[in-house]
């Protein structure tokens, strides 16, 4: 009874199909590039399924706790619109429409008898990476030697989540190994970018992307160790934080390199608005992670942070940035986005100045080594283990000639991180001696592109430096490529081989219309403030619910 | 040019001896067991300075703060004390009255001027282990490779109690490798403790202990990655706190195994009350040092946690309490210790029930090879730079042929840490779940014996594992070994070898008058609710400042 790697495949991709009832089945497959309106024309969805997915997380668990919307009504618009998404975009590992309903009919009883929610998430449909264990489901992780074992746990952050009353129907796509920012694995292919199939939906957290992106969701969780809850969120218009290590539980998740500490990866929301990430947050952090998963540090939503913010918009916040690392210079669409952001704030009364950044060289460098630690020898392994082949985004990445580094040579790793972060630091507090005043946040390129042809990402650094120095970053998108003013740069200077590369790749009109973001980046555990900050951003942006 | 080990370390102890001036010099040794009462007998402190080092240093610098006392004066009392200390107990590496007197009189200049403060520090001593670095001195850290190298960088610990008024003129003993709960190096020898010489002081901050526990100093620094903070405050009747990783800056400090991140070594203070605990404690956070140090928390003194706790008292907080481990059963006077403070706690009100100490064994097990994940290459390099050899309580712990665990598996140990942590605190939980109540903390033992004899440390497991859960812990003095009611065990049943050898050494003579403490151990981060619990304790024991 042993099976080829390619059947059982085959074997998930049919059990995924079956999951879809046949009613919500798409006959004829759209040819556009884009499927953003198919929903609308899709005959699927009633009028008030479309209006309930086209709302924000925020106004419907306001509705589900006042009793004007039922539980029952928000999942199966959801689970038709996901049904959707994944026939279109190939985006879902797990369907499970009939658990979700049946949990959002036992929220509905539980409203009915006490006439009150459960949390502040009732009734809410939370989309999950398929790197979240929920009992009795599969979790692949893309990885084809992981189908077939089903959990007998559940994830930290899924039961709390579940305490606060939120119901899960999809776990989706991440690319094999998860350590690429495209999102494509041996087991359901390439999940593509709902705004046109020839964009990636950018990764790991790329099944999220697109669904929510879609609005198959509202609220989907993605992880992030080098940019993948942060590059998806740019290249869907979605907002995303990363929060620092401990604020949110991570504890009896999937992952690759289990174990691995030298930089953590970290768990956070992507959503439609700012407004639908604190949500998150303030939902999850009501349940006291920090009682559960020894990782968390114990810090409740701290609302006086976020005042300090809204207190100073009148007097004008204290901002730095930078359009370029040095490194890879940013294609010309986003270079305009960083550009816009700056005119923008600096209209509205706020003090924007440039920042230098420090070093982005030496701390993308030092995450690739931390990456490549063991050899690859535990993604390999989970590779191997079923005789598939890597996927190609992967395969350059992959470097087991390299061998593993040993004790001493990881402790010098470590030194030279905690070094870097405290000078990073210092450089932070000499930019507020010499000006006088706090400096409330960085914003950044989080990518060198607007959403990116499939294959082509190869620069990683914007994101990972964040990670390495473990700042909270928010992801705020602000515009789209445009052919007409977004030229291709005929005086470019290279700053590296891999920039050259980069730059020659931009071609104006196939990113025409491609989604552009930022970063909004604060130091370490700072989510209330850096969170208050995107928000004003996307406001003053016009971006603060996107569509 | 080129010198024997011994001929370095003979040249450092003479230096040593050199920095005290003549007219503090003993001019004969006394033969006493204890010196504790040498001081008020030396002729060399007057009655004055006698009483500022008897004093508190939340008295002092109140005095300071308002012109009652000069720095000068104080600084000058300790600085006599802890030359008596040196010569008495052997428990400094490094001792500089002169750049001391030159700080004070700096400070006494600007308090002249301003009429205020630098900060809430302004004026006192503070005593350093010798694993802080001072610009322009050694830090040797017992190992005599280290000597002669002067330097340049100062330990962002040092800056930031500069910067809150402290004043610094001795870094004190640490045994070679600071990896034993003794205090023993090839440099100046054995440390020992003030009220018996035939005790030990305990380590590694045993020089810290020592100093403390005679009133060389009122607060004193400390670092603790299996006990070493808390044995010798323990061993010296002081109170001590360990705080969780990331609440205090540890940069640029000086250690063997540098970079070893899987366990944190912590930073700490040590004292005669929980009050002057808090007063360094509130004194450094009021510094931000997560602005300087990437790896502490943005975590203020939460004053609104310690009220929690002392809102409790007067309907009872509830505790949990255990006097053994399971591998190792403490010494009659450690065991009736706990029994005081439980029965105290009762009588007074409040709840106080059994815990289960969960799998401390297997933790005790997980962080011994922790310590031993190099193979021991980091410290024996050090050793034998200077061809020295290693200390008798380390030869053991050495273990060479046992070589470095690689990448992988070290991710393993990563991921049973981080279980056994998380079950730990599903532990806590639900034992609040089955009382229908918070736990707010729980006592045990910090060691398996009283201020134990030379060279009989050797069992860690009650300290380490609260390091491996990353507990906040704080050592609270108690009563005395008593042979009187403190007999020899007859009926003992031993649990392990090491128990029974621990047992066999137990004797009630030459311990009789040992102190004795607990541990109160909250989760991580406590720092507040746990230090104001300690607190309370220490006062329903009448120990609330100790002698």
């Amino acid at each position: 009874m042993t099976s080829t790697w390619e059947e059982k495949a085959a074997d998930k991709r049919a059990r995924i199909n079956d999951s879809i009832p046949k009613e919500w089945r798409i006959q004829k497959l759209p040819t556009e590039d884009s499927v953003l309106e198919y929903p609308a024309k899709s005959g699927i969805l009633s009028n008030e399924e479309l209006s309930i997915t086209q709302s924000s997380a925020s106004d419907l668990v306001k509705k589900l706790a006042h009793g004007e919307l039922k539980s029952v009504e928000v999942t199966v618009a959801f689970c038709k619109r996901a049904a959707l998404a994944h026939q279109l975009l190939n985006c879902c590992l797990e369907f499970f429409p009939e658990l979700a309903i049946a949990q959002a009919k036992e929220l509905d009883e539980y409203f009915e008898v006490h006439k009150k929610p459960v949390g502040p998430l009732h009734g809410l449909p939370i989309s999950l990476k398929d790197q979240l264990r929920v009992k009795g489901l599969e979790t692949s992780m893309g990885y084809v030697a992981w189908l077939g074992k089903y959990d007998t746990t559940e994830s930290t952050l899924v039961t709390l989540l579940r305490k606060a009353g939120a119901i899960f129907y999809t776990k989706t796509s991440v690319p094999q190994t998860l350590m690429v920012c495209e999102t494509v694995n041996n087991i359901i292919g390439r999940t593509v970018n709902p705004r046109n199939k020839n964009w990636s939906c950018g990764g790991s957290s790329g099944g999220e992307g697109a669904m929510i992106g879609f609005r198959g969701g509202l609220i989907g969780v993605g992880t992030d160790i080098g940019g993948s809850i942060r590059v998806p969120s740019a290249f869907n218009f979605l907002y995303g934080i990363r929060p620092s290590h401990g604020r949110l539980p991570y504890a009896k998740m999937a992952n690759s390199m289990e174990g691995q500490e030298t930089v953590h990866s970290v768990v956070g929301p992507m959503a439609h608005s700012a407004a639908d990430l604190k949500l998150f947050l303030t939902s999850v952090l009501g349940e006291e992670p920090w009682k559960y998963d020894s990782k968390v540090v114990p810090l409740p939503w701290r609302q006086s942070e976020e005042e300090v913010i809204k207190s100073k918009l009148s007097s004008g916040l204290t901002l730095g940035y930078y359009s370029c690392d040095g490194v890879v210079l940013p294609h010309p669409p986003v270079t305009r986005g960083v550009e816009m952001v700056v005119s923008t704030l600096k209209k509205h009364g706020h003090q924007v100045l440039p920042w230098l950044p420090y070093k982005h060289d030496f701390g993308h460098d030092l995450i690739g080594d931390i990456y490549a630690s063991d050899g690859s020898t535990d993604v390999l392994k989970s590779i191997n283990a079923s005789g598939e082949p890597s996927i190609p985004n992967i395969k350059d990445l992959l470097n087991p000639d390299k061998g593993k580094i040993d004790m001493n040579q990881l402790w010098d790793v470590h030194l030279k991180k905690w070094n870097y972060q405290s000078e990073y630091l210092d450089k932070w507090r000499e930019f507020e001696e010499n000006h006088g005043r706090e400096l409330d946040a960085i914003i950044a390129p989080i990518t060198p592109t607007a959403a990116i042809r499939h294959n082509q990402f190869r620069y990683y650094g914007y994101a990972s430096v964040i990670n390495l120095l473990d700042f909270t970053s928010v992801v705020v998108p602000v515009t789209f490529a445009d052919k007409s003013v977004d030229l291709k740069r005929s005086d470019h200077r290279q700053l590296s081989e891999l920039d050259a590369t980069v730059q020659a790749e931009y071609d104006p009109e196939v990113y025409h219309g491609a989604p552009v973001a930022v970063q909004v980046i604060g130091r370490r555990l700072s989510e209330e403030r850096t969170l208050a900050i995107a928000e004003e951003i996307g406001r003053l942006l016009g971006n603060i619910q996107t569509l």
